[in-house]
């Protein structure tokens, strides 16, 4: 659309200026859009980012297809056309959790392992003119992402392609942050405030601590966030187990027991990756039923029965599970401006004409917190981790440091609702309209 | 201090009209507030409504005495002088989770076997010149209230009780609705279709069900409220199991089976008191660990265990225990008003002369949703459970009716946020400061 109108315009002006126009001026090519892995409480405000700044740069890009169920809807050459969507729609998928137009797991294999995964990928993108490529995701997108831009040039079909970063997990480099833990962290400090002031209101009959499990295989950044419940105006006994720190039975019951004989109770933040010193996930403890099944149990009610045997104290346990991830209703202001930012960024870069890079969260400065966006190289960030600094975590193992609470507390800053109808957020589901298929051969994933 | 204000204005008045007011003016007692049971995102909001009360109605109330964690303050005359808390503070409690003065889980026995007890209450009122009696509890409260109002008479120190309700779990007769239980009930409104979004974004290759369980031993009124996840603006396929019906594992997997082949995906949504045919709690499965020790399962990895034996489907499940009822960030408009209307409403029916009463919800019309407060006598509240209607649950037994939507819905209607400051919610914690003890004596309890 917005090619025919500068065409149109052109006309008017004189031959010579129309020539050395069009000679600069890029041939508007599709871009493809997919989110990659657990979604998130902001992904989708990422994709408007993405879709908005595209229909802006309408010269660049003509239209967003967005990969149904992640990766493979272009594997499938299954395409959601987004210009289908009203603007109203786009602009409500920055209140959305969760991916507006489906997810996936599905790792591609190296280039070595499956080569014809990328080929296909290639071809799809090239039936379709898409010379973008936005993918939101995590550490291994990250990986995917630039080995198609790599693949793509020695096939002669060169695409822009730029991640933009998204997982609750906060673990990808050079990043300050990345978009959907600050929703997450502000979730799990919400949340274990209001239930340490339940567990405080009954300790004196009754409950006397609150187990609370949190996601977090490998890093513990969202465990720790349950360090923020307690502040100098209000503080709270928190003890929080890391993945990061062995699992000491005895040590973590002292300080269970420590903690109640001083306020009374406490609450325990436990991440779903703890490990004991057998290397053993706490979650994994080989529950069986009364037939002898196995049972999938979780670190909290595995930690709350220690406490009941080694301590006698009554206990209560909660697992947040997709709870966390998906709680728009109290994300965190700062993360949806970041993740609305990626996007925005991803599509002007790539319309500069950047390639196989990612737009990063850059602290400016923390009091008073600034941001900005900056660039990085994917080279960079494919397939590097990034775990707690050590002095994040106090000497005990058991809490976060003062420079762990100058890093989190920006990330949970500000609310930002959204709207409700008769008691409900209003959350959309876009109409995701497919794009006819172009390519005669099917793909099986 | 009212009352003193009271008398320095009558000595400007003519003596023959001093005297009428003396006369027909009651002496302004104290009166005494507890928490009980189980605490809710809004029993803070109904202590609010009684205190800002009181204060206005000083020449009946002199002070407002609260029971540090419940009627054990009582007991062991562990009074908090309300009086020495600011305005803000008490207008805070409004939007303040949890039990402010703690609550407690203590049932008083019966009067053959523990007349002590309710003769020491009478002695520690008598001795603090409460003439007030306000208990905010659920069932066991109503009861304990009623017992004090009618051994107050027969000991010869008269005090007017008033019951305020207050359960999560809404099981209390005559009242339309237990305030507590509309804040719960949109926390999982909210929470189930949030994480159903989730779910339907990963389906694809990943986790086709979600488990959630929720509370309520005995009545499936919070269990119901997941039903409120689905609309006819954003249908999901949700699946109650409600402690109402008896678990059938079979018909169970054939609806998940049914709602997965159908949607992709789907949520179920299981009360802790599920029971299946041998009578036993779902959660209660005999799980043991590596080493033979019992551990305390909960309903929702039970139900997740048998969605991957019986149909081999992925599934992530939670358990939001506590932060369902301690959700004050997420809590009701509708609910927050109920419960500051409940506790205004026990002060003035208590200043009228009301006497083994308690306040009442009392629903006028759905649509538009209008209410108003009334009255119960206690005697037909004490010991009474209210179960939900037959008619509230679907003939196949995995979700709810209209009826029940109808009912339920006004409940969860409107938000009403706490202020936050650097990204948390500003809960108020009361200075609790003590009431000088006047008894000689002790007791234990």
């Amino acid at each position: 659309m917005a090619t025919r109108k500068k065409k149109a315009k052109t006309k008017k002006k004189p031959a010579k200026r129309v020539k050395s126009r069009v000679s600069s001026k890029p041939k508007a090519q599709n871009a493809f859009y997919a989110q990659s892995g657990g979604v998130t409480a902001v992904i989708n405000a990422s994709a408007c980012g993405i879709i908005e700044t595209a229909r802006k740069n309408k010269k660049h890009i003509a239209k967003v297809y967005a990969g149904r169920n992640g990766i493979i809807g272009a594997l499938t050459e299954d395409l959601i056309d987004t210009s289908k969507e009203s603007a109203a729609t786009i602009r409500a998928l920055r209140h959305t959790p969760s991916g507006a137009f489906g997810s996936c797991r599905y790792k591609l294999k190296s280039l070595e392992h499956n080569r014809r995964e990328y080929e296909r990928l290639i071809e799809v993108f090239k039936a379709h003119n898409i010379g973008y490529f936005f993918y939101n995701g995590g550490g291994d997108s990250a990986d995917t992402c630039l080995k198609i831009s790599q693949l793509s040039e020695t096939m002669g079909y060169p695409i822009k392609a730029i991640h933009v970063p998204k997982t609750v997990d906060n673990d990808l480099p050079i990043t300050d942050n990345c978009p959907g833990f600050g929703s997450v962290a502000k979730y799990i400090a919400v949340s274990t405030r209001e239930a340490s002031f339940d567990v405080a209101s009954m300790c004196k009959t009754s409950t006397k601590v609150f187990v609370l499990e949190v996601m977090g295989r490998h890093a513990g950044w969202i465990a720790a966030a349950g360090g923020l419940a307690s502040d100098k105006d209000c503080e709270i006994p928190v003890v929080i187990l890391f993945p990061e720190v062995t699992f000491d039975k005895e040590k973590f019951l002292k300080r269970v027991d420590e903690l109640v004989k001083k306020h009374g109770y406490c609450s325990v933040v436990v991440s779903e990756g703890v490990k004991g010193t057998d290397g053993k996930f706490l979650a994994d403890q080989g529950l069986v039923d009364a037939f002898g099944h196995a049972q999938l149990g979780g670190a909290a009610p595995v930690v709350a029965s220690m406490i009941k045997d080694g301590l006698g104290l009554k206990y209560h346990w909660g697992v947040a599970d997709y709870l966390q991830r998906a709680a728009r209703h109290v994300a965190s202001k700062t993360d949806v401006n970041m993740a609305y930012a990626m996007g925005k960024a991803a599509v002007q870069y790539a319309v500069k004409g950047h390639n196989s890079v990612m737009p990063t969260v850059v602290r400016v400065s923390n009091k008073p917190f600034k941001w900005k966006v900056g660039m990085a190289s994917l080279s960079k960030v494919a397939n590097v981790e990034k775990m707690m600094p050590k002095n994040f975590i106090s000497k005990d193992g058991f809490g976060i440091t003062q420079a762990c609470r100058n890093y989190l507390l920006p990330l949970i800053k500000g609310e930002d609702y959204p709207p409700y109808k008769d008691g409900m957020p209003k959350y959309v589901r876009p109409k995701n309209v497919a794009v006819p298929k172009k390519l005669k051969t099917r793909f099986e994933v």
